[in-house]
């Protein structure tokens, strides 16, 4: 939260999709470039799990963004052209209302007391912010990885409401795999004494769970192949070495211990299961019996689809599979399956090679 | 260790690769069929990580094996012409001496006390075993996971001890996505409170972190087409659920929650940690520089190398780097890369076509 960061306020009450309301809250968001006098040159983005709204450097906050390679002047989706808005999911620590924010009934943290999150509250309140800017309609909802969810979730709940989307390395519904790799990584947390039921508090953080479960995210988000370039057998130089029995002895070790400390400081645990339990209930199939079915129900005049080859957690068949339903949907759809080696993460990281395909999608509408 | 249990005593000082000797260790193993006059029909078989020596029933001790599909007569690897040895390798906790044994000097167990354990060791650990039994040289020696690490380790050591080698979804080193995979196992047994250092016992034995080390070792030795085929997004039935928030809601999750719970009464944490650091050690190109130096050296007439194309842990990559270098090498070799889809457990589960190659392959020695 910047000098860039807006702010949102959510009609009160804001009803949950699975029961229990939210009052007074928010939604943090940033924007770029200028809404033209016909607002019809809006672009929605919605986050994977855990990154803010800063999606780019702003005037009011030079520092880069998560997305920098790909928003900005000049840049794939061009801020010269597109007035862009950048959320921070509700549920999230970064701005938004979530179970790390104050509950007004009680004056304490909701914790786990916070109401049940769908991606579908995630995209109601994302929509809030669109509403408040003036915009009737939206060019493009982008959404990358948990965004992308989060995006279907908007186009079933709001046909419509957008003109184009652009799904990036996501799911129609999560996979027993995915699900389980977040299940272990909510365990992870839930396991450290320091959660303590979501009592946590800054002297007593359940940091070595938040540690476990980033690691664990860290080798479902890239890929064997990259790690295999990256690292090889490349050893951590004995000078470096914690002489305890059992640490860290190889790069690649080292490199996810890096990860997570950068990582447990700016995320808070609850918001964390939240989040990723929202990700494993989203289903497409919810909507008309099956992910068919559910994608048959999308009002769009077209979409780009980007996957890549190598994401074990959100696996190239299911771009293909969302590809696929929309095009029997009517809506004329591009896929782009990318040979990127970065894995999951490779929107973040190959952004040369996305931005290509980005860049001349964000061209054609 | 049932009334099938042999053992054989390692000579005294027993050397250990890194330094560090032992006093009075034990191999614990079981044989099934005959050793002929001419002691020349002896397979040798070196478990993963985690099996006894019981790999099948036997008549002093007739429960399954843990490759009853595999082993017996009439079986692919047919004990009425074979004299299978089976043993159970140093450092592991069903018979044989390793960190959860008494060490003598003290009368207490060693625990992290334990001379850093290689594969080289387990290797020569299991070679005594044949030495004892008054076989000079091998027929087969057969290695699955970490066996077929271990085969390499002995073909490397013992060059001509075996005429054949069999090696099953295995490699001739650890990759990162491996090595990160098990650090982080390692890392969960060690950050549970209970591990205390390796200064657990019955009353007070880290349950929790050996569930969660288990269960992401269930994520990478499956398949995601496996789970997607079984468990799709089925759910637990509501009256099943533990009320407790978060508790697992997916059949993925309770499957793997049966899983662990199956595991952690039968392993020694310690044992494990040591084990799984040995699997991240062992390089064959430590001898010679490179994998393809260190194949050059084996002697053997044929090798049979098994892959599977879903193995997520031992990618079928690394098993053809192995059947080249073995060529390459002047063994006669046949690589046969399977389609299971259970991806690196499959020579556990997909018996019928493993059973096939395998069988063919000891049909023609």
């Amino acid at each position: 939260m910047t000098e860039a960061t807006r702010y949102c306020t959510l009609p009160d009450p804001f009803p949950m999709r699975r029961g229990g309301q939210l009052h007074g809250a928010r939604i943090a968001f940033e924007t770029w470039g200028t809404l033209n006098p016909a607002a019809d040159n809006a672009v929605l983005i919605l986050t994977g799990m855990s990154p803010s709204a800063h999606a780019a450097s702003h005037p009011d906050d030079p520092s880069p963004g998560w997305w920098d390679d790909i928003v900005g002047a000049g840049k794939p989706i061009d801020t010269r052209r597109w007035f862009v808005i950048c959320v921070n999911s509700l549920g999230s620590c970064m701005g938004s209302t979530g179970p790390a924010s104050i509950d007004p009934a009680t004056g304490e943290r909701y914790r786990l007391g916070f109401p049940e999150l769908t991606l579908e509250d995630v995209a109601a309140a994302a929509h809030e912010v669109v509403r408040s800017l003036g915009i009737e309609k939206l060019r493009c909802v982008v959404g990358p990885s948990m965004g992308g969810m989060t995006a279907l979730a908007h186009a079933l709940n709001l046909p419509g409401a957008s003109d184009h989307l652009m799904l990036i390395s996501t799911a129609p519904h999560s996979l027993p795999f995915s699900i389980a790799i977040r299940s272990l990584q909510r365990e992870l947390i839930r396991s450290d004494p320091a959660w303590n039921h979501g009592q946590y508090d800054d002297d007593s953080f359940p940091v070595t769970g938040m540690m476990l479960a980033r690691k664990l995210g860290m080798t479902t988000y890239r890929s064997a192949l990259e790690w295999r370039q990256r690292f090889a057998r490349t050893r951590v130089p004995d000078n470096q070495r914690d002489p305890a029995p059992f640490s860290p002895e190889f790069a690649v070790e080292s490199y996810l211990a890096y990860q997570a400390e950068r990582f447990i400081t700016r995320f808070d645990p609850n918001c964390y299961l939240y989040l990723s339990r929202a990700m494993d209930w989203f289903d497409v199939a919810d909507y008309g019996g099956s992910v068919a079915r559910g994608l048959a129900r999308v009002r769009a005049r077209s979409a780009l689809v980007i996957g890549v080859e190598t994401d074990l957690l959100f696996p190239i068949e299911q771009q293909e599979e969302i590809a696929e339903g929309l095009r029997d949907a009517g809506v004329s759809t591009h896929f782009a399956d990318l040979p990127s080696i970065q894995g999951h993460d490779a929107f973040l990281v190959d952004t040369h090679r996305f931005g290509r395909v980005i860049g001349n999608y964000m061209a054609s509408i």
